[in-house]
């Protein structure tokens, strides 16, 4: 389906993309773009057998490529658009898998003053708690969604080939706005890493003297899982989906405070109430997992 | 080991003692105590196999009894050790599985005047989102802590048969002060609850309009599902365990407000610490699972 994929950024996501496409044959070529400080990390992703080669020379990396996919910590993308922006190639597909689209439309409008027709912003709403290429999975997409977020000028052959590419990993794919896209991940992604990173220092602060881990019961193992993501990545999306996030955690902080006030007053049926809503809403979103 | 264990409270935790104190031969007989509202409870507790008998009359759930474990939420024991004091047996071990610990001493406290030294108050980490009795599993405890509380007085003897028998159940017995136990608890899991309702309420609030659910990754699904606990069990901890969980809200509301300042004021390298930290943290705990 694609000759040559140029990947920029080979960690959990290239990597997973990379070895999914070799998996499916929907790709020819994987090649790796990226500058000095990378090249051992490519050389373990070709030594893993994940990528055919890479090379620090952009023009090399992009030249017959007719497949670009961004995959770097969100807060790089302005600089890719400035590499990018020199060997743009109208024949090509641009993408990227961002967790904020917002920022990443912007980064491209900033280089080239305006949003190429072939540049399809995306992202596979997929991930775990380890990072690196040597976390990669062929399986990472499969049954996962991807929400491609064109905008108005996007050209609808290459929504529909990107579409294609990650149906073919996988994925079901979904369109939405750039800036519903952002609401909804603030909501249901960049909220609770936030959450579970609070937590998480803030129990850790206390376990260096206490030992308090050492009782935590199963339940604080899957509440504090996404504590262990990548530092960088996820100090890249709170920065650039600020405008989202800062409204979200000033209502949940809202919402603690009437459960903290609650308790205080030892208003028990209102707590019950609190609880039961909480409880029902979980079932209804487990409700649509299944579907 | 015994020859009839009491056991009041049938749900997930008492269903699953039953079953495993059953299945390891280390009760002879399993009889159930319930008011007229629980006997359909105990009754589908009998047709599923899990307890051998059940009444409504307290002195006869008790005749003969060498073990008697109460596992209703926290909030009913000051009613249950009122209906345990006219038949108080010395020769029996009396215990509870309560998630708090001072209230179940202070309601046995208020009740008796004193703590008499065969009860013994014990706590297993365990559980599971489901409740009721039909979730109940035999190995419920297999390879879970259990934490016994003892005080002062308490009767050393009565102490390591308690032990021998959740030893039995596959626990791996802790001691600690109550007032240590509810410290910790408070952070492990009585906040992380608080927190994770808090979220899922505030988040199902907006997911009438917005249908937000629909998008979330699997990292919601760890996150949230403690959210979907019993809410009369979590009703009642929260009020019982208030003096160690209040604190722990406010600290963590500074928390999540100094990572809110560091993304208002684009603070990377501040968050990209913090977000370490608690990575950091997360591993020491998991470490600590391993050993």
């Amino acid at each position: 389906m694609f000759k040559k994929l140029c990947l920029i950024g080979v960690g959990l996501i290239g990597g997973s993309i990379a070895k999914a496409a070799r998996k499916h044959a929907i790709v020819e070529t994987v090649v790796a773009y990226g500058e000095e400080e990378h090249l051992a990390n490519l050389q373990l992703a070709v030594d893993l057998g994940v990528i055919d080669n890479y090379t620090s020379d952009i023009a090399q990396a992009l030249d017959g490529a007719d497949l670009v996919i961004i995959a770097t910590p969100v807060g790089a993308i302005h600089h890719i658009a400035e590499l990018l922006l020199p060997h743009w190639n109208p024949e090509c597909i641009y993408s990227d898998v961002g967790s904020t689209k917002s920022n990443v439309v912007d980064a491209i409008h900033a280089v080239f003053g305006y949003v190429p027709v072939n540049f399809i912003p995306a992202h596979p709403i997929a991930g775990a708690e380890r990072s690196g290429v040597s976390a990669a999975r062929e399986d990472l997409f499969s049954g996962r969604r991807l929400i491609i977020t064109p905008l108005i000028n996007s050209d609808p052959l290459a929504i529909s080939q990107l579409s294609r590419f990650w149906q073919s990993l996988g994925s079901s794919v979904s369109t939405m706005s750039v800036d519903h896209h952002d609401m909804v991940l603030a909501a249901t992604s960049h909220l609770p890493h936030v959450l579970a990173f609070a937590l998480v220092a803030m129990l850790g602060r206390k376990d260096e003297q206490k030992e308090i881990f050492k009782y935590a019961a199963g339940g604080f193992k899957d509440f504090s899982r996404i504590a262990s993501s990548d530092p960088t990545m996820w100090q890249d999306i709170c920065l650039a989906n600020k405008q989202h996030i800062l409204p979200l955690i000033q209502q949940l902080k809202s919402e603690i405070t009437s459960i903290e006030d609650l308790i205080t007053h030892n208003q028990a049926t209102e707590l019950f109430e609190t609880f039961t809503y909480a409880r029902n809403a979980r079932q209804r979103y487990l409700d649509q997992l299944e579907d």
